[in-house]
């Protein structure tokens, strides 16, 4: 395989079409329906056409189809939190009982937050079933690393995944990341998912982790992430920075998530990323990090400016 | 005048409407023309309808109108990056001439680029007269600090513009900041910026500024930028980090344009921005500043994720 650059890789995961490439844009919408909130004042995610067959049993007393409009919105009834939610958990369990939709084997028991335009807090869902109404998701990302020297490069922490795991098995990622479940808060994820993944103390990380931004991107799922191909994943990934030096703890596998952690230096990095062998969406967190870094520049990087916008994309769905 | 929050502070600068905003933003188009290559195939900025009267006298030799599609195109015979160029480089000189804008008062004798959607150089044309055709432009800024220690918190090297200047006078700003003229490069500019701007060497520069992004924003020119209200102006600014110590060679006004050069604490930088003290786009620059280096985050800043979208907007503009 030819080589990637790190606009081909952004786009991997950046995937669906922008506004204004009206063309490729329109051609995409004509297959998708809005997803609406109860109200029809919010457009919470993008369905295939072909999930709405499935989900037509619940017209109109749980799920309002309007085929004219492409939405599918929830019915005007549920129009507190808690209708909502308990709606939305009946049916995730149901579609997951009747075997509906692929993605719901990655069952979680996880519930993640989907917001109102207002950024109130709208309804909580099943993780594994977001995918299915296109809803936006949030994790958080930490790349640990060790700062150059005089005699040494800028070196990063790089995990492998368990080749065992049921997405993205073997393939490259950041030092931690994980999901942001309900009602859990960004750096509590950041703490407890460093423990659990790294076996990282959670001192050091509050002495030493770095919030640095976020990233978000469209993204078009694709069988390597397991189940459906197709379905829309809008995300939003917090960003931080761990600087260790010499001496400090390394991160070692715990859960059985993570083969083994590569403590590689920048070039053996993005060899492996145009190599096409991390996780889509955290070789887009590494290329944020590489930018924050002074590696990539506009002077080094042709595609400089497209890659710093998209992987900052305005997600058209209410976010938090 | 109460606190500007840091949303209010980017929503100043990022004052165009976004797509997803649809009333807002048919009710912007609505006054606007199109302004398109010679061919119909870019879309190269947004002219108020009330310019494009001033210009009906060069239509169609120079410049095609077309009312009923609200687009104003290059007419197609100047198919060569010098015949556009030069027929440009005329009607700015008329424009200045005739006093047909406000804008060219500020008169810069400084060539911009202006790109194709394929990111060729398609003409250049004069600073001053960008925003009346609503080009995108593009700078550099860098902002020198000082790290947090044991017994001092992070302090950043702020500049008052001078007093007479006829933009923005008096106002805060960011340590060096300057516009990329054609055919300069983006260091190369910062490199000479830093000289002329803040006395700094360019070996310092080379030493120790680092890459760390870019930033981008549609804005919607007031009187406080000089010349009429209401011209577009999509901007990019390539961002740097200068972090210097105690000992390191202090900023000093060079060249009249800057009054004074303050080392002040982070606090001090954030109140100056929440009083409105700030150029509007060194506010948002040094905004990207304070969430990369860990001050502004999702925990503290109920507006995180809006905040880092809109400071890298996807300009509707073919880029660089």
């Amino acid at each position: 395989m030819p080589a990637l650059t790190n606009l081909d890789v952004i786009a991997l995961v950046d995937s669906f079409p922008y506004p204004h490439d009206a063309s490729a844009y329109s051609a995409s919408l004509a297959h998708l329906y809005k997803f609406m909130s109860h109200d029809l004042k919010g457009n919470l995610g993008y369905v295939l056409a072909s999930t709405i067959e499935k989900l037509r049993v619940y017209h109109p007393e749980k799920l309002v189809i309007d085929d004219l409009d492409q939405t599918i919105s929830i019915a005007p009834a549920f129009d507190t939190f808690e209708k909502r939610t308990k709606m939305m958990a009946d049916l995730a369990l149901e579609w997951r009982k009747e075997g509906k939709f692929e993605v719901l084997k990655g069952w979680r028991e996880e519930q993640y937050a989907v917001y109102y335009p207002s950024r109130e807090l709208y309804f909580t869902f099943e993780r594994s079933a977001c995918s299915v109404l296109g809803l936006v998701t949030y994790g958080v990302h930490i790349i640990g690393y060790i700062p150059a020297t005089d005699t040494a490069p800028l070196r990063l922490w790089v995990p492998r995944r368990s080749k065992t795991k049921s997405t993205y098995p073997g393939m490259l990622d950041n030092t931690v990341a994980g999901g942001i479940g309900y009602p859990y808060g960004v750096f509590d994820t950041l703490i407890k998912e460093c423990g659990e993944e790294a076996g990282f103390d959670a001192q050091l990380i509050k002495e030493r982790a770095k919030s640095v931004g976020s990233v978000s991107y469209h993204y078009l799922r694709t069988a390597a992430a397991g189940g459906e191909s197709g379905f829309l994943q809008p995300e939003v990934q917090y960003t931080y920075d761990l600087e260790l030096d010499e001496s400090s703890p390394k991160p070692k596998p715990v859960d059985g998530e993570v083969e083994e952690f590569y403590l590689w230096d920048v070039d053996t990095v993005r060899q492996e990323i145009a190599a096409g062998n991390f996780k889509p969406n955290t070789a887009l967190v590494t290329i944020d990090f590489l930018i924050r870094h002074g590696i990539i520049t506009a002077e080094n990087e042709p595609d400089f400016l497209e890659i710093v916008s998209r992987m900052h994309r305005q997600i058209e769905h209410p976010l938090k």
